[in-house]
């Protein structure tokens, strides 16, 4: 059995023609310019604008190395016993050596190494070298730097991260002693029978050397499927003595493959369908009838579909005619899902730094918000094992992204051979999950700002590395693509419309971003703006660095003008951000809401963002850094619940005399059929009216219902009046809209109007 | 030195269990339906109705066979020699034995053969047995059964082609014969500096045997390139004893590369656009200094690419924001080509009857009217070498697409193995030709008659091979993609609508399928038509077979109804086919004209479609079968002239009292600065009248040039009145328009409504 030995790291940095000096302690996963900040007594990079001084991290050389003796490792080990080193990716540039002798240099981080170490002397020296950050020659300090490398582009500064480049060990390394061979998984196939009855799955392995044998010792390699329970249901084995098609490759052969039938296979489910079921894998290597090596994961049962959405075959309609829309209707095990979900960026600017813990405390809001898809946005890394393997369990669908965003990548064969081979392990990796829902070239590719089209050689040799390596699993060029909306990104545009006026004339098949910004808690921005900049906040102050200003347009992610606005003017920290949130809040939960009325058209919706990298002054964030839930985290749960009473309307604030009206719909995503249920409508604005009681019918399951449109003359009142949906025995699918008030005021005009009298809208 | 043989075939058929009986002379290449059918007595299926009593051929068995005896290859040839049976493709499933022993067998007829026959006896059969023609079941008798084959839609029936499908020994097919190893080019990389200044490019050779010799007798290679004068001007020879490599498959491995780099290549250019220079690369295979094996083939350097649409980055503009449409301007050498063009199909319903005579007639009408592209569309046939070779010679750009159309083709592993080995043939033989200019994967199939998707393995797979042999090309999955155009296909449509209204309203980035159809001529309809049943044409006559009526709609391509109400009820059928070639003429120039008036956010015009497979009563062709250009083919060379004067107006027909405009353009496609020009507008309705004269500025390489609106009141007078454009000094940039004009007549009203007098409009 292979044993992992970790032992400790120290780093050192330097630029050449210089070498290496000090050395100071490193921690491994994590990211170099920690560990040297730290060292250095560097300034906290997240508080005011003291990023900027980390900086010149970005173009030093690292030099990781751990040190081992021989014994430390081979001591006991029988004769022919190999030592390897693990890890699972350098970011960026790397190259690893062994007492001095280069084992092996590449480029990306999101390949595994597995590199066997030879010639051990009785005291030995790992050393990892980490070159400078890429960047493109002639850019100036932005994400295009990051445009002929797989580097995520989000660390060279976006609205809403800091300009603060990782590299270095940022996942997991160790030693792996092997006295015997060890096997590898490298792929598992769920087929399915069209009416998903039977699964014909196979499973393929490696091992990393030819076994000891002969006629009558052969080696014997195993496997078994197991259920959750433990009890295994399916066994098979076969001769493992023969080496034929070894050698292709780490990982990359075949030795073994395995071809299995179930029949009733427990399915992988998203969470709010069904459960999300995984079996054991169980897999075992015998050399002479005696257990040499074992591996156990879980895989799941699942087919994911994209499909073309319903009603989009309809149009165009009129010549000359383009092509319809591209489908974009999940549907998952045979029933269309509508998507509900959100963006998910980095949550921490250095992503080594990642724990399975942080991951789980996140997605566990994500599940908690109802949501039942991630995007994993291309700007940002591909995630951990630990966040993959959450997904499987918590039943979320993931939308996996390769890392392109808003960049034009080149047609040059260096990068796309750098391209090619990370997404070779990427896909390898992850189509072992059952989670894995989509495959995505990377963010707004094929819009003006990123400027590529289809024909990029990146996007299609994407496409054709994840047709050949996991050709179940759908794969769109880029989001969006056509149909596909992605915006609004505030809650008032500059034409004055707010989001529900603009998401009523939206017709898209997925909305995949929309933002509604609102400011971070008291908390947060007290921890990252010094006290005497708090209030008021200003373009001058920390504000800026951490995008409270000129993020985008000068004032988007705060947007003080528009509060004061809809809210008076703010004349303190606190009411700016409680108004600023709940705008957020109703901006979201009518989002995610009118998408739904516009189902099955309409089959997704994923806010754009989730969570953030670092503490954000403003963000369209649900969640602030670290795991910490702004309101409308609440307000998407509402929004999102399976069935829920929903109302559509025009616009959030509303004048004194204006005719209110709200059309009235239950909104069904479950997969069960709905009873027949009455929603009453009240307006409360200080007195409460019954506006309407509706009979809805009972639904099938994924099927929404409209009913009524009500309507009230505003009358003059306080600044807020509110809708109520009430739902006649089923409590919890009620729902509450917030509305602001206008009063209209006589105002006397001057001498040159004379006795004319106008009327004049006040707050 | 090879040396090829073809003996005669006979053919016979037969429906298991039965067997052959009767054997038939045949014609290779040719259609086993024709053999049958001309032994048999089969009436001409082109006259009336006759092709249905061809349709029992779709379902026997037909089997080839060919005598030979050894000494008629083999005698006098050296101890070694080795006897080949080559074949460009049997149409479609098929099994090929000598002597009763099943050489190879396969399905697809686009894939050539080579078979090495061993073990010949003194006399031999070869025998090739063609299955009949793939349906699938269920499905009824039309193009769905194709739908799960690369058998080309066409055959199973369109609106302009008849059920009528072929099979058999389409293309050439002989024994070749081997005394020593031969060649074979598998491909030629033109790989241009981006300045075009520098070509470094490569060629990929294979032999088919180890080659005999030692240290001391090694074989050579040798490859040559000369100029169109027959100089050579690169020479290069490597050693080729080594059979490192051999065996990846006939033709697919890669036995010797030679890189070679030419400074200053002479370009191949569409012939609009430049000359279309063509190399001669001469390959030698040399054994002992003596020359065994040689080919010559013409290869060209060129850069095409499929960039974006200028003005295409400004949209989407508002919130939520989907992707640019998808850049299909061609690049052809650094510069952007307006591609005017037209729609290619088979221009036999037996293909295999095509000779390169037929192609070079139809492809130099196509030359004469000034198209420099030609799309083959999907449901058709990938021509012969002989239509690629002229496309070569003569400057014609190829939009080649794969077998499919208006289908959903299934993600069954079946089908996707057969398209992948049909595929891998077609870009392995079709990239070697500079005129290959784009790849798409077929017709129509992300609309909603087809129902196919982005999702589509079929596509996706397209895709892959043709990023893997042929990355240098574009790729398309389908025509219509975003942006671009299919329709429409009537002068007039159901709306009242001319088809100048329609494109006056369109907007997009190619219109890549429009249509105005026309009766034939009376010589083809004699043709076709039994005497008495010529006039008046009549649905429920021979008309209807060769789609006159209910041919998509009732009365789409004869439109006799549209006729009648522009030029009133025609008496006989000259008057019909005049007015109804009048139509077709003054619709397709003014497409064209207007499609280049939206340069440069549109790139391209393709009309639908150029010739047609046997003689159609009505179409939208501008060449009747076999190769009789229609009158419009001088319209849309007139409107595709490289420089013209044009006019843009509302519409065909005028009513006396409205107020005439046409706003006055000079077109430019040119690649030549045009000089300043003086446009005279003259009116002439009987009288001429001189309506403006525009002082049209000294116009850039491809820029086109707006001029004034010209305006003139319609007074009553003949059906008829026309604009004149002419160019001073430019008399064949001059073009003429012809208008129908509408008088007004008073009618007395009756009783009813005594005293009242009613403008009405009369023809």
């Amino acid at each position: 059995m292979r044993t992992n030995h970790r032992f400790s790291w120290e780093i050192s940095y330097f630029t050449p023609p210089e070498h290496p000096k000090a050395w100071y302690p490193a921690t491994v996963p994590g990211a170099a310019q920690l560990d040297v900040g730290k060292a250095l007594g560097l300034p906290d990079p997240y508080f005011a604008d003291q990023a900027k001084e980390w900086a010149w991290l970005e173009d030093v050389t690292f030099v990781y190395r751990t040190g081992f003796r021989r014994d430390d490792l081979l001591a006991g080990q029988p004769e022919g016993t190999q030592v390897w080193w693990r890890c699972g990716g350098i970011d960026y540039r790397w190259s690893v050596a062994l007492n001095g002798q280069v084992l092996e240099q590449g480029e990306g981080m999101f390949r595994p190494l597995s590199l066997r170490l030879e010639h051990l002397q009785d005291d030995n020296v790992l050393e990892v070298t980490v070159f400078p950050v890429p960047k493109v020659a002639g850019r100036p300090n932005d994400r295009s730097q990051a445009s002929a490398s797989t580097k995520p582009a989000v660390s060279y500064g976006w609205d809403w991260h800091p300009r603060l480049i990782p590299s270095g060990l940022w996942d997991d390394a160790w030693f792996e002693v092997r006295p015997q061979p060890v096997l590898e998984l490298v792929n598992f196939e769920p087929g399915l029978s069209a009416d998903l009855s039977v699964a014909r799955f196979t499973v393929d392995v490696v091992w990393d050397r030819p076994l000891p044998g002969g006629i009558h010792q052969e080696g014997r390699v195993r496997a078994r499927l197991r259920e959750a329970k433990g009890e295994a249901i399916w066994d098979a084995s076969q001769a493992a003595a023969s080496d034929a098609g070894f050698g292709s490759g780490a990982g990359k052969g075949t030795n073994a493959r395995f071809a299995g039938t179930l029949h009733n296979p427990q399915l992988w489910w998203p969470h709010d369908q069904g459960t999300p079921y995984l079996y054991q894998l169980e897999l075992t290597l015998e050399v002479a009838g005696r257990e040499v090596d074992r591996l156990v994961r879980t895989v799941g049962f699942r087919r994911i579909r994209l499909v073309t959405n319903e009603g989009a075959w309809n149009e165009p309609a009129i010549f000359p005619k383009t092509r319809s829309v591209t489908g974009v209707q999940f549907e998952v095990n045979g029933r269309g899902v509508f998507a509900k979900g959100t963006n998910w960026v980095n949550p921490e600017v250095f992503p080594g730094t990642l724990t399975a813990g942080r991951y789980e405390e996140l997605l566990d809001l994500a599940v908690g918000a109802n949501f039942n898809i991630v995007r994993v946005w291309g700007g940002g890394i591909v995630n951990k094992e630990a966040f993959h393997d959450l997904c499987d369990q918590k039943g979320l669908l993931v939308w996996q992204e390769f890392p392109l965003a808003c960049n034009n990548y080149p047609d040059e064969p260096a990068y796309l051979a750098t391209l090619a081979r990370e997404a070779d392990a990427i896909v390898r990796r992850l189509r072992l999950h059952p989670s894995t829902a989509l495959w995505c070239g990377g963010n707004e590719l094929f819009n003006s700002w990123s400027g590529m089209d289809d024909q990029s050689l990146a996007l299609r040799q994407l496409g054709a590395i994840c047709l050949a390596l996991d050709p179940g699993t759908p794969f769109l060029p880029t989001s969006p693509v056509m149909g596909m909306g992605h915006g609004p990104y505030v809650f008032r545009d500059d034409a004055g419309q707010d989001v529900f006026e603009v998401m009523n004339k939206a017709r898209c098949t997925a909305y995949t971003e929309f933002g509604v910004p609102s400011p971070s808690s008291v908390a947060v921005l007290q921890g990252i703006i010094p006290a005497d900049e708090l209030w008021p906040p200003l373009p001058t102050t920390a504000w800026t660095a951490h995008h409270g200003f000129d993020s985008w347009q000068p004032t988007t992610w705060l947007m003080p003008e528009v509060i004061a606005d809809y809210f008076g003017p703010a004349d303190n920290l606190a009411l700016l951000i409680d108004a600023g949130q709940t705008l957020q809040a109703e901006g979201y939960r009518y989002v995610y809401e009118e998408a739904r009325r516009q189902k099955p058209y309409c089959s997704m919706a994923l806010n754009w963002c989730f969570n953030e990298p670092w503490p954000c002054a403003a963000n369209n964030s649900l969640v602030m850094y670290p795991a910490q839930p702004k309101p409308a985290l609440a307000a998407v749960r509402q929004a999102c619940r399976p069935v829920l009473a929903s109302a559509r309307y025009a616009k959030f604030r509303w004048t004194e005399g204006e005719l209110w009206e709200a059309e009235l719909w239950l909104l069904n995503d479950s997969p069960f059929d709905i009873p027949a249920v009455t929603v009453s409508a009240w307006l409360d604005d200080g007195e409460r009216t019954l506006l309407a009681t509706w009979p809805c019918p009972a639904l099938a399951p994924g099927v929404n219902a409209a009913g009524p449109t009500v309507r009230w003359p505003v009358r003059s009142g306080g600044p807020v009046f509110r809708l109520m949906l009430e739902v006649d025995g089923a409590a919890d699918w009620g729902s509450e809209y917030q509305f602001r008030r206008r009063n209209l005021v006589k105002v006397q005009e001057g001498t040159a109007r004379m006795n004319q009298t106008e009327t004049r809208e006040a707050l």
